[in-house]
């Protein structure tokens, strides 16, 4: 069975019938000819499909080729060390927000997993809050332009503008939208109004109506399907999105659809990672398409399309032309199940070690991009 | 059918009933000879049990006896103007601060109407979270040790204690203490945990445990019933809590056991009213326990008891004699309505020409009371 609400996404995930399900649109190659007549190079997200699906793209290109100028929001909820797959959603958001020159608002709801999460006090959120936003800063994004909202330092602002959001959501919805039961906590079923806040705070802080446009992975869909809903009540733009596919856990695909830190530190590589543990997790844990013998692999070929490190690199080999040249190469058995390792280890290392001095640095810009009220 | 939340008090009020029901305790005499061991002079709303029921009133004793400072909570959810049921308990609460010369944290939760009411705008709370401060300050808090909490205002400092309380308490124990459907607002659902704060709020700040007494009328009980289970799970005391009967509406107790702005601003006496409305308010629509004509009351008395000028001067006459006197003459017909009416309106101008005068003064010392970050 397939399971997917913000908070679990569990099962082989059939993105055909996500689409259907919540009623997103796929983005078709007529609406990527649309972004890159704005960029001389398309992302490889984008150009991949791995972004594959969106809400009201078209309508914040629109605005933008009006000039109404539209801002970007996406989030993490601080829960444990950043790992690869939470990057990738980050990853897309600052090619848009350079391509775009727009303002991101990034979201730490510090609340979230503590209020879903038995374990967890809001001390150690806290603490991976500064680990999560050192991640995020270390990939590049404008000062100046980009502002962190941190959910239980920014209640000063968010709350009251939560309240407004709040009004218009009933239980029963929450209910149905995010499988809650009586025994769920007020403090849960609460939060998606917080969620809901840096999709139209701008607007409120600029005392403009901006368009709003959310990069996230899938599972967050319900919450925003939500927000759409009631922004537009309060007088706002719905916000617009786009959706990515998830960085399968190195276990591979038919165990868990998402690389979830929660499942355990193999099953995924940190942000933090040395490359010594990066190779021996890729070769010992991520799982391989690849036949039981040399032999046999040498005669019948590998499977890429189950392949965990061959799927990790179509996120992040850049080179469309080398990534066929290994697509081929292992299907046709030239080339190893060790070596396909080999190259996802020397592209994770070399991304890793330029990624973890950023890492550093940023411990003295925090400030510049904790939004001042 | 009498109907008792915080939000709506309807039918004649059975205290004796409600004290079973909210498993409250009556306040006995020998706690109220305790209470006369800390004081001169026992307010006149405690002699006379108006304050007739508590929550560990006597912990709160045992503690300030053995040198342990407890502070005071009050608050008050604007949704209009105060009038002089909105008084009472705040009377009481200035008596304590005066005799035990502790802190008050007064909370101004003013997005709690704003959530439970389809017509108010949080632009309407904030102009009567503004005129409300006026009548608190009027009443002579001391400055210094009198803190305003304005949730909206605050939230940076409320929100992630909340928090704590929310995670604790479900959907099923909200529904069951107010009444919710599932088609109550999640703003709504949350609130009570807000309304729990300022019970710990003090404690966090100055960074001891702190007991808490908290006046009120009895309405309130079903936050604080929820409060007390959930703080004492998170480590602090369970909030004590002394609680007051209602001030009856002008048009006696059978139409309403409370007085409440929302039914009508001729049921009430506002702070602001002029003397003449005063007066015209009383004569025309204050309840009269006296009889059809003249001959009649002179031959068979009043009836003090459900005469709603009596009444009120139970809450506003300190002086017992007095008081007595005049019970004495209505019943025996020696005093007439329109003198019993005469006295009531002499007592209530006399008392709001010198609010109204704090009242005005208040305006330049509101940021006096506003507790700062």
């Amino acid at each position: 069975m397939t399971t997917i609400t913000p908070w679990e996404v569990k099962g082989n995930v059939d993105y055909d019938k996500l689409i259907k399900e919540f009623g997103v649109s796929r983005i078709d190659d007529a609406l990527i000819k649309r972004l890159e007549r704005h960029s001389k190079n398309l992302h490889c997200l984008v150009r991949r499909k791995i972004f594959f699906a969106h809400r009201d793209l078209d309508f914040i290109l629109d605005q933008y080729e009006k000039g109404n100028e539209f801002f970007l929001y996406t989030g993490r909820a601080p829960s444990g060390n950043t790992h690869i797959g939470h990057l990738i959603p980050w990853m897309l958001t600052k090619w848009l927000q350079d391509v775009f020159d727009v303002e991101l608002w990034f979201q730490f709801p510090d609340e979230e997993k503590f209020l879903f999460r038995d374990d967890l006090t809001l001390e150690e959120t806290e603490k991976y809050t500064y680990e999560n936003m050192l991640d995020v800063i270390a990939l590049g994004f404008k000062p100046g332009k980009t502002f962190f909202l941190i959910d239980t330092k920014h209640a000063g602002i968010m709350y009251k503008e939560a309240l407004k959001v709040s009004k218009k959501i009933t239980f029963s919805t929450v209910k149905s939208s995010f499988g809650f039961t009586n025994e769920q906590n007020i403090g849960a079923i609460f939060y998606t109004a917080m969620q809901a806040v840096p999709s139209f705070l701008p607007s409120v802080l600029h005392k403009k109506k901006m368009p709003c446009l959310i990069p996230h992975a899938i599972d967050q869909d319900p919450h925003f399907r939500v927000t759409r809903d009631v922004i537009s009540k309060i007088g706002y733009y719905k916000p617009a999105s786009i959706q990515c596919r998830f960085l399968p856990g190195l276990g591979g695909m038919d165990s868990d659809g998402k690389m979830s830190s929660s499942s355990g530190d193999n099953a995924t590589i940190f942000t933090t990672d040395d490359a010594k543990t990066v190779k021996s997790k890729i070769n010992k844990y991520a799982f391989s398409g690849g036949q039981a013998t040399l032999e046999e692999h040498r005669k019948l070929g590998g499977n890429p399309d189950i392949d965990v490190s061959y799927i990790w690199l179509t996120f992040l080999e850049e080179d469309d032309r080398k990534l066929e040249e290994i697509y081929e190469a292992y299907r046709k058995g030239r080339m190893l199940s060790g070596e396909l390792k080999a190259l996802l280890i020397e592209k994770l290392n070399s991304f890793l070690a330029k990624h973890q001095q950023s890492r550093e640095k940023a411990r003295k810009n925090i400030d510049k991009f904790i939004f001042k009220v």
